[in-house]
C-alpha cells in the first residue's frame, strides 16, 4: 500500500537521483550535451517524472547547485566577521571551481541568458536567498559594532561576489586563500571597519 | 586596378559592415540564433572573406563589442582619481546593460564556456587589455600620491569589475551612478585612500 509517507519518500530518492544522474551527465558530457532524456534514463525514472517536478534540466542542475552550495557555505558566527567571510566566500569559491558544480553553474549562468524562466528560479532559488544571508551575517555584525552602524551592506556583498563572479565567468583561476582574505580585508575596511581588530 | 591601400580600404569597409550585420542580427533574432550565413548575407560579404578574418560568430561580435568597449570607456586622466574611475565604470555599465552590446556581450560570456578559442581571444583582446588599462591608471594615481604606496592594484580592479559583472551576468537591475560613485569610494577607501580628497 502506498502511504503518504512512502510516497513522500520514494519522490525523494527519485529527486536525488535525478539530481545525481544530471551533475553526472553535466561532467561526463558538459552542459550543453545534457538532456532531460539522459537524465531520465540515468536516473531511472521517466521524463514524465521530470517533467512533473522541473520545467527543464536548467531547473535540474539549478536544484542540485543550490543543494550543494546551501550545505558547502553556510554563514558561520563565530563572532569574528572576518573570519566568517572568508570561510563563506573560500567554500563558494571551492564549490563554483571545481567539477561537477562549477562547470554545472556556468551551464546555468549561460541558458539564463535566454531563459526568462530559469533566470527568476535562479534569483529566487539561489542569488536571492544567498544575498539575503550574507547580509543578515553583516547586520548582525554591526548590530554587534564590528561594522560602522551608517554600512551600506547590499555594497558590501556585491562587492564580495563580484569578484568571484567575475573570475568564474571569465574562466579566470580561482581566488586562492590569501586572496580571499585581503577581499575580505578590503571590504571590511571599506565600510569604515577595522578587520583587524573585531569586536 | 586594386592597390594595397584601396584594397585596404575595402576591407574596412567589410570588416565594418560585418561588425555592423552581427550587431544588428543579435539584436534581431538573439545572439544564439545568429549565424555567420546570416551575418554575410546582411553584410553583402561572403561566408569565405568572414572565415578569413574570424574564427566563429563569437569571434565576430567579440571584435564589434570590443571596439565599441573601448571607444565607450577611455581611462581619462584629469588628475582626480575617484572622478576618473566613476566616468569609466559609468560608461561600461551603460555600455554592457543596453542593446545592442549588453545582449552581444551575454552571448559572448556563454559561449565561451564552450569555446576555448573564444575564451582565450575575450582574455587576449577585451579582458587583458582594460584590466591592464585600468591598473595603469590607478598606478599613476598611486604615483600622484592619491593612492597609497602599499596598495594592491589588481585587487582594487576586481572590486570595481566585478560587481559590474555580477549584475550583468545575474540579469540584475545594473548600477545607477549614486551606486557606482559609492562603489568607487568604497574601493578607494579600502586601498587606504581618502577618496574625499584626491591628490
Amino acid at each position: 500500500m502506498i502511504t503518504p509517507q512512502s510516497s513522500l519518500r520514494r519522490s525523494e530518492r527519485s529527486r536525488r537521483a535525478t539530481l545525481d544522474a544530471a551533475l553526472e551527465l553535466c561532467t561526463e558530457k558538459g552542459y550543453g550535451r545534457v538532456t532531460v532524456e539522459a537524465i531520465a534514463a540515468r536516473a531511472g525514472v521517466s521524463k514524465k517524472t521530470i517533467y512533473r517536478w522541473w520545467t527543464s534540466k536548467g531547473a535540474v542542475l539549478l536544484e542540485a547547485f543550490t543543494d550543494a552550495f546551501v550545505g558547502a557555505t553556510p554563514f558561520v558566527d563565530t563572532g569574528d566577521i572576518a573570519r566568517d567571510l572568508r570561510t563563506h566566500i573560500n567554500s563558494a569559491v571551492r564549490l563554483t571551481s571545481t567539477t561537477p558544480y562549477g562547470p554545472a553553474y556556468a551551464g546555468i549562468l549561460s541558458e539564463m541568458h535566454y531563459d526568462d524562466a530559469l533566470a527568476e528560479a535562479v534569483q529566487e532559488q539561489l542569488v536571492g536567498p544567498r544575498f539575503a544571508a550574507a547580509e543578515a551575517r553583516l547586520r548582525k555584525a554591526r548590530e554587534q559594532g564590528q561594522i560602522p552602524a551608517d554600512a551600506d551592506l547590499p555594497l558590501a556583498v556585491e562587492m564580495l561576489y563580484g569578484p568571484v563572479y567575475y573570475r568564474h565567468v571569465l574562466r579566470k583561476p580561482p581566488q586562492d586563500e590569501a586572496t580571499v582574505a585581503s577581499l575580505v580585508d578590503h571590504v571590511l575596511r571599506s565600510l569604515g571597519a577595522d578587520p583587524g581588530s573585531p569586536g
